[in-house]
């Protein structure tokens, strides 16, 4: 059987430097767990635009089509921001998302215990934290349409336009549904039903999928800026969030920097099941591009391996290999190493980017 | 010269009892201050639907638009779940925003001295905490057309539109870049430029205005994901925060959430000067309408006191009397005085609804 097949797209700032530790612990499960993938790499975001024009070109778009598995490192930075729109590092991104029909994404808020401290929330508030937020993305505001500016009268105007069919509304439950099972069984719906229609019938819908599907898995629902608070005040009474697009971006930004260690925090966006029975999936960090550290061997590469152990997880069904490769994280950082976002108020000497993949390797 | 005049709209849950207090202390000024209004009353939201099968009346519209302030408790509760959107009671208050053009939402949040230890965040983070929060009300997606449900083929659809003009986002920034100028002359504006073309005539805008009106402030774009973060991380690095309808939403509820005590803090809604050359304006607290404690005196009336100080400082000009009822407030968070929502883990007394409007006149 050919070796599964993974596509690298480092993208830009810290993108190429947390890659390249990631690529190592690839390396190693193929030396010694006989895990062997056929690796590709090409380029996304300014990087893309920088050599090609665009921030994705159309042969790395079907590349990423074709291959079992899409890691990703991050897109962005000043540098590109008076692009316009239509060529920002972002869109590369979001044509990925778009055109993998990548509608799932799994994104973990977890509070590593040697890290609980480094949280701005009080230590028992987030000690334990285990979220999963899956947030709907390849719909709503992100790419309704109408939507652009255009002239009317003498001034302009902005459109986007939110939009959510039924059945994009369903399939992205069933996935909420189907983690909560895994978990701890609850999933909480968030989104502004009071306000917006389509939050009425994303609520409609969520609430229907359950009655029919998943009757078993408790489930609330809640108006999402009540959700904010919520998050802010007792985090620990979520399970699995389910939201869509836009309001996923921030709330899950939000739940993630309640851990108060963003540098360590995976994603996964999943789509359909292929011929091969995989799903479309990318695996990205949630962290951005980091371009005031960029060059200086100061990123954490945890967010980016453990975005590969996802993929083990979620693409590759080597659950044991994922939580192997987890575990090697929590004795590291158990064992006090550090980078330089992970320095507390005490201090220390933070540890490189290639030290930490160092450490990870020896810790598997 | 004729009294200024109020219309007091309790609505629903807790607002009529939190909305007794606030009468106490109109008539405290009446008494003592020659300050003395002409005050009329009306339903809004469920309180209203119950009555007249509508959230807010022509009649209750028309007072609102007459009057030199109008005071809200709150709207909603779990009774009116059910009910068909365009009779929720919480259409009562967005016609009121709408109507009456309040496009200049102010939301403080204001970590009190006595209380810091309330939130969730560490005593640092947030203790001496002050942002105004600057939420444009009057548009985007809260109001833009086309919205609703119909159905292609045979699934459902929402829709809701996000829609602003150049005009719509330059007064709002004006009113932002106004507020810093009396603060800390800092304005971060927020919005999803990356992802919404409606964003990026948001920040344009902001930036001209700044640049054409204002360049002596220091202005900061973000987006909004980044933006929940930071809130969340090192909210004390803003000013002032200008954002959309949508985002302030829910940006707004985290920054007040950060504060741990959402039963203090008072929004005004402002819109333009009428003949008098007063604003436009209602005046609300920031929390809900709390049907899981109403009708127990167990609600906090601070927020909604303030409320009436923000009026007294922001229609009627009365600065003085304003910071006399703030400071009421103060001395009698210091001297000890609790509701049950400012109970500690310390536990203690808790004191009704009444007995704090008792105190905060007997500071006075
Ligand atoms: C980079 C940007 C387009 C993206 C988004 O808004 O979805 C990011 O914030 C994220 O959350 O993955
Ligand atoms: C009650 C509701 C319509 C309202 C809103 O969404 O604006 C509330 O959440 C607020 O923030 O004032």
């Amino acid at each position: 059987m050919a070796n599964p097949s993974l596509l690298i797209l480092p993208g830009d700032g810290i993108g190429p430097e947390v890659m390249a530790e990631v690529r190592r612990v690839i390396d190693w499960f193929g030396a010694n767990k006989g895990l062997t993938f056929d690796v590709s790499e090409d380029l996304v975001g300014g990087a893309s635009y920088d050599k090609h024009g665009t921030p994705l070109t159309d042969a790395a778009m079907a590349k990423a089509q074709e291959v079992d598995a899409v890691l990703l490192g991050a897109v962005g930075g000043p540098k590109y921001d008076d692009l316009d729109f239509s060529v920002k590092p972002e869109r590369g991104l979001l044509r990925l998302r778009k055109e993998m029909d990548l509608f799932s994404n799994l994104r973990p808020a977890q509070c590593f215990d040697a890290l609980a401290d480094f949280s701005s929330l009080k230590h028992d508030i987030v000690a334990g934290l285990d979220i999963m937020i899956v947030r709907e993305l390849t719909s709503g505001v992100y790419f309704g349409e109408p939507r652009g500016i255009h002239k009317e009268g003498n001034e302009r105007v902005g459109i986007n336009t939110q939009r959510y069919t039924e059945s994009e509304i369903a399939r992205v439950s069933r996935s909420a549904f189907e983690l909560a099972r895994k978990r701890s069984n609850k999933v909480c719906s968030m989104e502004k039903a009071n306000v917006m229609e389509s939050g009425v019938l994303w609520r409609d819908v969520v609430q229907e999928i359950h009655d029919a599907e998943y009757p078993d898995v408790e489930l609330s629902h809640m108006y999402a800026d009540n959700g904010a608070m919520q998050l802010v005040r007792a985090p620990k009474q979520f399970d699995v969030i389910v939201t869509d697009n836009l309001f996923g971006d921030i709330l899950s930004d939000c739940a993630a920097m309640l851990t108060g260690s963003l540098g360590m925090l995976p994603s996964a966006s999943l789509g359909l099941p292929m011929a091969n029975g995989r799903p479309k999936a990318l695996y990205e960090p949630v962290h951005g591009s980091a371009p005031d550290i960029t060059g200086q061997g100061k990123a954490n590469p945890i967010a980016c391996i453990l975005s590969f152990a996802m993929a083990l997880r979620y693409s590759f069904d080597e659950g044991d290999n994922a939580d192997l490769l987890e575990g090697a994280v929590q004795q590291v950082l158990a064992d006090g190493a550090r980078t330089a976002d992970l320095m507390g108020p005490e201090g220390g000497t933070p540890i490189s980017t290639t030290e930490m993949g160092d450490a990870i390797l020896a810790a598997l």
